[in-house]
């Protein structure tokens, strides 16, 4: 298998080895596994999901929900708030699969209510802190107002309060992480206990990898919904989160040009297959992605100077230490691992795996 | 036609009076005009510069020199410098089309040399400044070798320097970017003649969007590649190089939620559809897009205050002035200027007109 242009490797024991290290731990903390799709994308991968016990997903829209629906997968949340432009599509998903929705808004719930003539399972999309979007979980009145809208409705059943815990990605340690989420399980905890005389009590959905990779106790809340870990990234190395060896995923770049005095090599690369997505390195250097050797079909950490330090559309930078610029020549391949997998996968639209067989993403055009 | 999901909206009144401006100004100031397609990477689009007159283009992989030539473009320059591993593609590109490409290495032109048995003409790609790649101005030495080696070769012509002055990128005024434009000129120029004892004698190529909306006098070159300037975007207006009304694309996002005490909205419209591309607005604010208004199918400026603020893999947090975040309900539509055009188009994989109609992108699924 000769790769010519730029592609997405992926090493599959690495990424086994984090849906199993996911899974194991959910299971003995007890509470329910419903990973995050969006970033794989692929039906493929998912499989290797299903093989592991998982039978619940998350996925970030409709487009996507529909692509995992078509495979089989039967029971699947749309973590983002319901784009009301997209109702005809939820109606029909609803009557294929245990269809489950974001509300954060008053409004749309009442707007849901009037139109869905399926059951569809509601979570309330709750702020503890992340400010992205959600009620924020001081403001008591609009959650009671939404409750009331959905326990009125005859389709729509209400599930519980769900939180993305992405402030977890501002932190500078494991502690902060731990924190945060202790703050957020607590918060949600205090609001569920205010609606403790309904029938059905409120569960309690939290969601992003720093978290459940890090924190070691989970009691208290019903499902997680992490879904980087599946491939991580250094994003999540300089957060402490994972090591580099954990890291499934490295884009193989042509080098395609050499400049002995910089030590840097050009490659095809750029930002139309990484993303612009960078992250400060020790020494506050701006970086796109890090370079990783590979030996027998298996990648190896270089040093940590051999860095992507520019992207344009086509081509990146690379800065190498003065053995490696010395080993590499135009034609070779360089292999780096990306700051935000979700993205990049997003871009290179499927993955070759160590094997040389290709795998499908909702993207590709070789998409199942 | 009604929008559901993030869709990348082009005027198509604008977009041809960005090509006519461009067509005309090289024109009269008699350069030839080889517009760089990665922009757009459109066969409908393309057209449109057909009408306008052009034959010749530019584009960035070869993927993108096989999607154009299939489909009539006979005249391609790759100004990427040559991937030895795409030798295959590259000699049967040679057979079908005039086909130009850019080394930026010795061993490089050896190997080609090697390689092709058609004629296929050859740039040297000069760095007269930017720093991305390409041998410097002043490696006079490295030049003599390349133009022997080119030379010695039945198949290889040399067509000349081909320069990208990126480095107008990061100006902050109109002066510097004519400064630097007549510097890399005036550098091209003195090399140029080192060889003027050459039965032929080099062409000089330049190509940015900053330099060809905004200098002036262009003699003294043969050839202009810029490609941004046929959408334009947020980047080329903060540098003073277009008006915020000779943008032609603008991304239509649902407004999914209401933030009341902040005055934002949040939009299915990530970083999946946007790219991570920022830019600092006149109060040193990070932000990804600005907000036009659509009255009547055109859109109008909106406030300088209506900005995109965050980006995640699929939400979008827009920040608006108290008149704008009043008219705004969830289910209706946003429409935001784009950072980086390029990027973005890539992204969104197609476009859709102001009459209607969607009109082709490489990287689609609709592609031609």
């Amino acid at each position: 298998m000769e790769i010519k242009s730029p592609t997405l490797l992926l090493d599959e024991k690495k990424c086994r080895n984090n849906i199993r290290m996911m899974t194991e731990k959910l299971k003995k903390q007890k509470v329910r596994f419903r990973p995050h799709f969006k970033t794989h994308q692929s039906i493929q991968i998912g499989h290797w999901f299903k093989e592991a016990g998982v039978n619940s997903i998350t996925v970030s829209s409709l487009k996507m929900a529909d692509y995992f629906a078509t495979k089989g997968w039967d029971d699947i949340t749309v973590a983002f708030p319901v784009n009301l432009r997209e109702t005809e599509r939820i109606k029909a998903l609803s009557k294929q699969i245990n269809l489950e929705l974001v509300v954060a808004d008053l409004g749309v719930a009442t707007r849901l209510n009037s139109m869905v003539n399926n059951p569809v399972n509601i979570w309330i999309k709750t702020d503890t802190g992340y400010h992205r979007s959600g009620i924020p979980v001081e403001d008591t009145n609009t959650f009671e107002k939404i409750i009331k809208e959905i326990d009125s409705s005859p389709n729509l059943k209400l599930k519980g309060l769900l939180s993305h815990t992405g402030n977890t990605y501002h932190t500078t340690s494991v502690l902060q992480i731990e924190k945060l989420y202790n703050e957020a399980v607590k918060k949600l905890t205090g609001l569920k206990n205010r609606f403790s005389d309904r029938q059905t009590k409120l569960q309690l959905s939290l969601g992003d990898t720093p978290s459940f990779t890090r924190v070691s106790d989970l009691s208290g809340i019903n499902e997680a919904r992490p879904g980087n870990f599946v491939f991580f990234d250094l994003m999540q190395y300089h957060l402490g989160v994972c090591s580099l060896d954990q890291i499934a995923v490295a884009l193989a770049c042509p080098v395609v040009s050499k400049k002995k005095k910089e030590k840097q090599v050009i490659i095809h690369g750029g930002a139309v297959h990484f993303s612009k997505e960078s992250i400060l390195d020790k020494n506050h250097r701006k970086i796109y992605g890090r370079v990783v050797k590979m030996e027998e079909d298996l990648w190896k950490n270089a040093g940590e100077e051999n860095v992507l330090t520019a992207l344009s559309q086509e081509h990146g930078t690379v800065q190498l230490d003065n053995k490696l610029y010395e080993s590499v020549n135009i034609g070779d391949l360089i292999y780096i691992l990306p700051v935000h997998s979700c993205l990049t996968a997003n871009l290179m639209k499927g993955y070759l795996n160590l094997n040389g067989e290709y795998l499908d993403h909702l993207e590709g055009v070789f998409s199942y």
